[in-house]
C-alpha cells in the first residue's frame, strides 16, 4: 500500500473512570477520568509515530462529554472529521487496575450507547475511504449490539471495495456479547474482509475456532487454510506471571515465514490496558514503514512493552523512544 | 404521628460525578465520585439529626457500585435492609458547580437504570411500612419511566393506607420528563396522597398548575383548596443573586396559618445541590420533633443555608449545629 | 459451632495517618486519613466474605472522629451496636509505607486513649455474646494498658463461657508495652481462654515461650502441649524480602493433623499492613464454612496474600476473588 | 470582512505554573502547570464560540513542551499548522492567585524563549494569511524584545496589505520591556497597522500617550483623533474592589458611536487572568458574526465576566452559555 | 529597645490537621498536615518581615514529627536552638473550615502533650534571653497545665528582669482550662509581668475581668488602670458577619493616647486561623521598627487581614506587601 | 582531618518540576514541584546523617523561588549563610520517572540561570572555608558554562590551599557542555586539586581518559597513577536491568587497598535521581567518621541503595536507618 495515506479506525470511545492507584473502585471518592477505546488507541498510537490516522466513531449529540472526547483525539493528532454526533448515551467503564495476585478489574456500562444504537447508513465510509489506505476494526463493535456488527461488516467490505488494507484485532470480551448472537457466529464473517488479523491462543479458539495445542507456528498455518482470504496472522503472547508482572513476545505467519519476537518480561507494570492496542499501532506502522516482517514484528512488541509503562489507555511512544527500546533492550538509563 | 416511628424515603440513587472545585467538566482528568439522590439526600440528613430513617430504592445486582453506594447510606445510619436489587444500570450524573455568573450545570445518564426500569410489584411496601411513621417522595421518580411513577403512585397509595404521613417534594426536573407524559399529567394525581408538599413558585405553577402572581400566602390557600388532601404546603424561596450568593427563606401553610421563616444570604455557596433536600430533612425533623410549626419551618432553613457550605449531596449538620445557628444567626465564630 | 451466629471482635480502632505513596511522613503536608485496628480489620474483612460480625470497642465521648469511624465500620457493615463510648482520647497512628530494603515505620499515640483507659465492667459482654458464635481478640490489646489487658481476659472468660470459640491472634508489638507487665507475663494468661492461636516464629518464643528451632511442625505440636487449653495452633510463614516483596505461607495443627498452606510470593506490596488480619478473617471464616481444615487454611492465606494488594488497614476481597484466586493461581489477567 | 475567514493570532505561548487554590507559591510542592498566552487565548476563545481560528508562535525545537503545548491548541480546535519551531527555551509564567487584599502575582520566566529570539523571516505571513480575514496581536510580543517587535510589526504590514482586519490589545506589562525601548516607543507605530484597539484608561495614557481625566468618552474620541489608522477604540473598565471582587463593563467608539455595555459584579472571582483575552476574542466574534456594535460589545463584556468563574488562562464558554448570561443577566441558577 | 535585638516566643507547636478546603472532617480520606500553634506563628510572622526570632518550646524526643516541625521553623528562618527535648506526646488539633453560616471548629487533642508536661525549670531561660529584646506568650500556654502556667510565669519574670519588652496575647480558648483553675485566676497574675497585653472586647471581660459596655477607649482606659504594671493594651475588633466574611481593626492605648485602625471588610476569608497571630506579630514589628504607635497599629491590622487569604497557620507576606496594602487599600491588581 | 568541621559543597540548585507517579510529562496538568541539585543534595543527605554542612550557591535576587529554596536548605539544616544573590535565572528541570524499560527522562532548563552567569570573584571562598574541613563540588558545575568552570576551580584552588578534603563527583551530563569545552578538556584539570573522585566506569572513560575493558581494580590503580594528585577513587557500580530495577554495589581504591562493598538488588525503584548524590553523602559521612575504608564504603552504598526507596532529589535517611540496613541487609520488616 501507498505509506502516505492515512490509517483509519472505527470503533466505540468511552469515558474510562479508573480507580486512583492500586485502590478498590470508590475506595476514595475520587476517579481518574480520561477516554479510551480500542481502535481509538490505536489511532492514537499511530499518531504518536508520527502516521496520519483518523477515527471513526459514534458519538452523542449535544453532550458536553462528546466534545471533550473529540478534543482529546485532536490533541493527539487523530483525525477527527469523520466522527459522527447521533443519540444515544456515552458510554463508560470502570477499571481497577489491580496488584500482584488480585486482577485488574473492568466494569462496562455502555448499553445504549450512540455506538451500540448505530447501524448500517450511519457512517458515510466511501468519503472516509478516499485517501485511506488502511482500515483497522477490532472484535469489540460487533460484539456490543447486532446493528454495530452490521455496521462494522459494511465498513470493512466497503473499505476492501476501495483496496485498503484491513486489520481486525480479536480482543476478546465475552461479557459484551449479550444481543443474541457469539463471537463464533459473528467473527468468523468478518474474517473474509480480513487481511491482517490479531490474536492469541485463547481468541483464535474462542472466536475462530482454530486450536493447536499450544503450537503457534501450526495455529498460524491452520488459521491461514481455515480462513484463505487472511493473508497474515499475528498472535500475541502475552504470560500472566501477576497483575503486576507479564511476559510479552508475539508471532507472525504470511503464510511463508513463520517468525517470532524478542521475548520480554514487563516486571512492574504501570497498566496493561492497550498493551494490545499499542501493538496494532506498532504493527500497522512496522507493515507500513519498515522493510522487513520481522522489524514490524519486533517494532510491534517493543511498543506494547513500553505502553506497560505508562498510564491510561494510550501509547504515548515516539519513534526515538521506540527505536531506543530495540536498541539497548530496556535497561532504563536516565535519557538527560 | 408517633415520633418514635422511622422515616422511608423513596427514590434513586447515582453515582455523581463531580468536576474539581470550579472546574469545568473533565477541564482535568479527575472527577470527585460520591453517590447522591434527592430523597436518599433527606434520609441521610435526618439519620445526622438522629432520625431513624430508611431508604428504599431499586439497584443494579452483581454490580460493585452497589455494594458502594449501599454502604455509604449504612455509613449515615440509614436503613437498607429494603433496597432491592435488580437489573439495569447503575445511573449517574456529572455536575458542574459554577461561580458567579456561570451558573451550576447537571449532566444526567440515568435511561436505563434499575429505578427506570423498576415497576409496581418490585417493592414489597407493606413490611417496609410496619414500624414507620413517613414516608417522603420527590417528582423524580415519577419523571424518570412510567413503570417509576406507578411504582411511586403505588408506595404512596399504600402508605397512606398504612397510616403513614406523606411528604412530597416538587424538584422539578423537566429534562427528564421523556417517558410520555409530563409533571402536569402524573404529579396532580400524586397529590391525593399527599399530606405535605414542598414547591417553589415556579414547581407548584408548572407542575401543580398553581399560581398567584408571586404572592407566596395566596399561592399556598389556592394550592390547599385545588388539592384538598393535602394538609400543609411549604414554598422555598430561593433568590439566585448569582452562582456564589443566593437569598434564602420559606414559608409554610396549614389551612390555619401562614408562617414565614428569617430570611438568610448565603454570599459564599459552597454547594446549592441538596439544599432543597437538606431542608425537606430539616422539615419532617422539625414537624415530628419541634413543639409549633414556625420553630419546625425555621428549623427547615437554617439546616438548608447549611447545607450550602458542605460539599456533596448530603447535609451533615448535627442537630446542635442547627440550634446554634438558630441561636446566634450564623456569625461564623471559630468553635473550639 | 453454629455458623449462622455472628463472630464479635474486640480492640482499639485508631486514627490512621499515612504518608501519601512511598512519601516519607510529612514528607509533603499531606495524610491519607482513614481508620484501622487489627481487631476491627478481622471483623470489616468476614463482612466482606458475608460472615456477619460486630466490633466491641471504647471510643471518647463527644469526638467527630468517634462518629466517624463508627460510621466506617457500618459503611462495610460491621455491627456496631455494642461499641461503648466513654472518657480518653481518640488514639492514631502515622504510617509510612517503606519500599525495597526501606522498611515500613509505625508510629503509635494511643497514650491516654479510650481504649486504654477502659476497664472491666465498662463493657457487658453477657448481651453481646448471646447470639455470637465466635469471640476474637489479639495481643495488642493487653499491650496498651493493665486495665485493657484484664478487659481483654475479662471479655474472653466470659466468652468461653458462654460456649463461644475464642481465637486470639499473637500480633506482637514490643513498643506498646511500657505498663509494667510484658507480653510474657500477660499472654500465657490468655491463652487458658483460647482455643484457636495464631502466630508466627518469632511470637510464639518472645509471647508464649515456644520455640523449636525453625521446625514448624515442632514448634506446634510443642506450643500444643505447654498450652493444653488450645485446641489448634496456626502459625503463619512471612518471608521478608524487601518492604515490597514477601513470601507468604501458614500452617495449621489441630494436634491431629500438620497442614501447610500453598506457598505465595508477593513480588509487588501495595501495604503489608492488615495482611496477617486478613489471615485471620479468613481463617475464622474457612473454619466456619469450609468443609476441611486444609481448605480453610488455604482460604486464609489466599485472603492475607490478596490484602497485600489493597492499600489501607482492610481486606476488602469478596468470597469470589478469594476462590478466583485459589482456583487460578494468582495469575492476574483482567477481569471484564 | 468576509465571516467565514479565519482569524489569526500571534504570540508567546508559555508554560503557566500556578500555585494550587490560594496557597503562596511553593507553600506545598505542587504546581498546576497548563498553557496559556493572551494572544493563543484569543484564539481559543474564539474556537470555543465556533469561529475558525489559527495561532502563529515560535516554540522550542526538540521540546516535548512544545508538542505537548501544540497538542493543547488542537484540541481546543486551534489551527496549529503556521507555528514555527525553532531554538530558545521554552518560555513559562509562575502564579499566585491572590484573595481578599492581597492580589494576584505572576512571575515571568520567559527570557531567552524561542519566542524572543524569533526576527522578522522566521514567519512566512502570506501563505498564513491567505484565508484569513482578521490578525489578532498583543503590546506583549512586542516588550520582551526588540526582533520579537520587529516581527509583530512585520506581520501586521503584511495582514493590512493582505487586506485583514486587525485588532491589538494594549495589556501592558511594564516589567517585560527590558530590551531597550518601552511600550510608548513602540507602540505608537503599530497603531498605524491597527484597525481596532483594545486598552484602558491606564494604559491608553501610558503606552499610547492618550490621557483624558476620566472621562471615556473623550478618551476614546482623542484616540481615535491622535491614531488616525484606528477605526475602532474598545475600552474595558476593570473595578478591582479585590482579588476576590471587580467590576466589569466597556465601551466602545468607532467614531460615529459611543456604546457602553452593561455593568457587572463579579463578586466570587475564581480566576482573572485571561478576562481581557476572553473579552478579545467575544468583540471579535460580535464584530463578525453579531448585528450591532451594541450586541459586539455586549457579547463581549458577557463572555469576559464569565470567563472569571473558570480556571486556566482560557474562556471555554460556549455561544449558549454567553447569550444565556445576556438574556438571565446571571442567576446562577442550575442547568438541569 | 534595642530593635536588633531578637524576639523570643514561647508556645506549644501542634501538628495540624485540617480537611481539605470546605470539606467536613473526614468527608473524605485526606488530611492537611502542616503545623501551627499561636506563638511559634508570632515567630514565623515575624521572620517574613525580616525580624529575628526565636520559638522556644518543648517538643517529644524521638518523634520524626518532632525533627520535622524544627524543621518548618528553622525553613521559615526562625531560631529553633532553645528548643527542649522532652517526653510526652506530640500534641495535634483538627480543623474544619467552615464557610458561610457555618462556623470554623477546631478539635484539640493536646493532653499529656511533651508542652503540657513541661514545668519550671524545663527551659534555662537566661541564655535564652541574653541577645534578645522581646518576650512574647499568649494564654493557650497556662491554659493547658498548671506546670505549662507556671512555667509561663517563671519565662515572663525572668524576661523582665533581663529587662525584655513582654507581650501576651490573651488568644482565650475556654475548653483548654481543664487542669483545675480558669483563665480569670491566672492570668491577672501573668499581667503583672506584662507590658503589652492584646485583647479584644470578650477577652478582656472573661479572662482580665474588665468590661466597659462597648465602649472600647473606656474599656483600655479601665485595663491600664486595673492592671498598672501594663504600658500599652491594644484591642483587635473582629466583626463576624459569616465564616467567609468578616470586618477587621483595632485599637491601642499607652495611656497617653488612643489610635485606632483603619477598618477593613475580608470578604472571602481563605482561612482566619492565624489572623490573631499575624497581628501580634505585625504589632511588634512595628513597635519596634515603625516611627509612630498609629503606624505600628496600622501595619499589625494590614498584616492580619492580609493573613486571612492565605492557607495555613502562618503570615508569609512580606515587608512590601504589608505596605502595599497600607498603599492602596487593597484593590487586589495583578502584580506582574 | 578534624571531623567537626563542616563539609561545604559547591553547585547549582534548580526548580524540580516532575511528573506525577509514573506518568509521563504534562500528562496531566499537574507537577510537583521540589528543590534539587546534586551537590545540595549530599548537603541534605550529609545534614540528615548529623554532620554539619553549608551549601554555596548562586541563586537570583528579587525572586521568591530564591527564597523557597534557601527555606527548604534550612528546613533540612543545611547552612545557607555563604549563598550568593545575584541577576540570572531561577534554573530549572523536568523530570519525567520511567518505569520497566522506559527510561527516566530529564529536560534541563538552566540556561542563563544565575549560577550559569556566575564567575570567579562572585563567591568569597576564603571566609566559607575557615571552619571547613571538605570541600565537594561535582562535574556539572564545570559543565554549565565556562565562567562557572572557572569558579569551581578558582573555589577547588583555594580550598586545598586551605588544607580541605577536596572530593568530586563525575557525575556526567553530556548534553549540559555546550560552552565551547567538553568535559575531557576540563575536568582532568580539575583533578589536580581533587582527593577524592566519584566515578564509573563510563564516566571514567569518558571525562578522565581511564579505560580497563571491565576490570575495576585495573581501572582505579590505573586511575591513581594517571592523575597522580588523587588519593582515592571510588566507583560506583550500577546494574540498570530496567528503569524500575537496578543492581548496586561501589569499589573504593587508595592506592592501598581495593575494597568492594555488598552488592545490592533495587527491585522496586522509587526514585532514582539522587543516588549518586546519597552515596557521596554516605561516603565523605564514612570517611570522616567511621574507623575504617570498608565501612566508610559500605555505609556509602547503603545510603545510595535506601535513596532509591525515597521519592524527590533529597536522601532523607538517618543513621539509624543505614546502620539498622548493614545489620539486617534489608529485609524491610515492619518498624513499630
Amino acid at each position: 500500500m501507498n505509506s502516505a495515506k492515512k490509517v483509519v479506525t472505527f470503533g466505540e470511545l468511552m469515558l474510562r473512570l479508573a480507580a486512583p492507584g492500586t485502590e478498590r473502585l470508590l475506595q476514595t471518592p475520587r476517579l481518574v477520568a480520561t477516554f479510551g477505546g480500542s481502535e481509538a488507541n490505536v489511532a492514537i498510537g499511530l499518531s504518536f509515530l508520527g502516521v496520519s490516522a483518523s477515527h471513526v466513531t459514534v458519538l452523542p449529540d449535544q453532550n458536553p462529554l462528546s466534545d471533550m472526547c473529540i478534543g482529546e483525539l485532536r490533541h493527539h493528532g487523530v483525525g477527527t472529521s469523520d466522527i459522527v454526533r447521533s443519540s444515544g448515551r456515552f458510554g463508560l467503564y470502570y477499571l481497577e487496575s489491580g496488584a500482584n495476585q488480585r486482577p485488574p478489574r473492568i466494569l462496562y456500562d455502555r448499553e445504549g450507547s450512540a455506538m451500540a444504537l448505530a447501524k448500517p447508513g450511519d457512517v458515510h465510509w466511501e468519503p472516509i475511504f478516499q485517501d485511506a489506505g488502511w482500515f483497522h476494526v477490532s472484535e469489540i463493535t460487533p460484539a456490543i449490539s447486532a446493528s454495530a456488527a452490521d455496521l462494522t461488516l459494511d465498513g470493512m467490505r466497503r473499505a476492501k471495495k476501495s483496496g485498503l488494507m484491513v486489520s481486525c484485532d480479536l480482543n476478546h470480551r465475552k461479557n459484551l456479547w449479550k444481543w443474541g448472537s457469539d463471537a463464533r457466529d459473528v467473527m468468523p464473517v468478518l474474517m473474509k474482509y480480513t487481511d491482517i488479523v490479531v490474536g492469541n491462543r485463547e481468541t483464535m479458539d474462542v472466536v475462530l475456532g482454530v486450536a493447536a495445542n499450544g503450537d503457534f507456528k501450526a495455529l498460524t498455518r491452520k488459521s491461514l487454510k481455515t480462513y484463505p482470504n487472511l493473508k497474515t496472522v499475528v498472535l500475541t503472547r502475552r504470560e500472566s506471571r501477576s497483575a503486576s508482572h507479564n511476559g510479552w513476545s508475539a508471532c507472525l505467519d504470511d503464510g511463508k515465514k513463520f517468525l517470532e519476537s524478542r521475548h520480554y518480561e514487563i516486571t512492574h507494570i504501570v497498566e496493561r490496558v492497550g498493551g494490545g492496542d499499542a501493538f496494532d499501532a506498532g504493527l500497522i506502522y512496522g507493515l507500513m514503514k519498515l522493510p522487513t516482517l520481522q522489524e514490524a514484528l519486533e517494532f510491534a512488541s517493543a511498543i506494547a512493552v513500553l505502553k506497560h509503562s505508562i498510564p491510561g489507555d494510550f501509547s504515548r511512544s515516539t519513534l526515538e523512544e521506540v527505536h531506543s527500546l530495540l536498541k539497548d533492550g530496556g535497561t532504563g538509563k536516565v535519557q538527560r
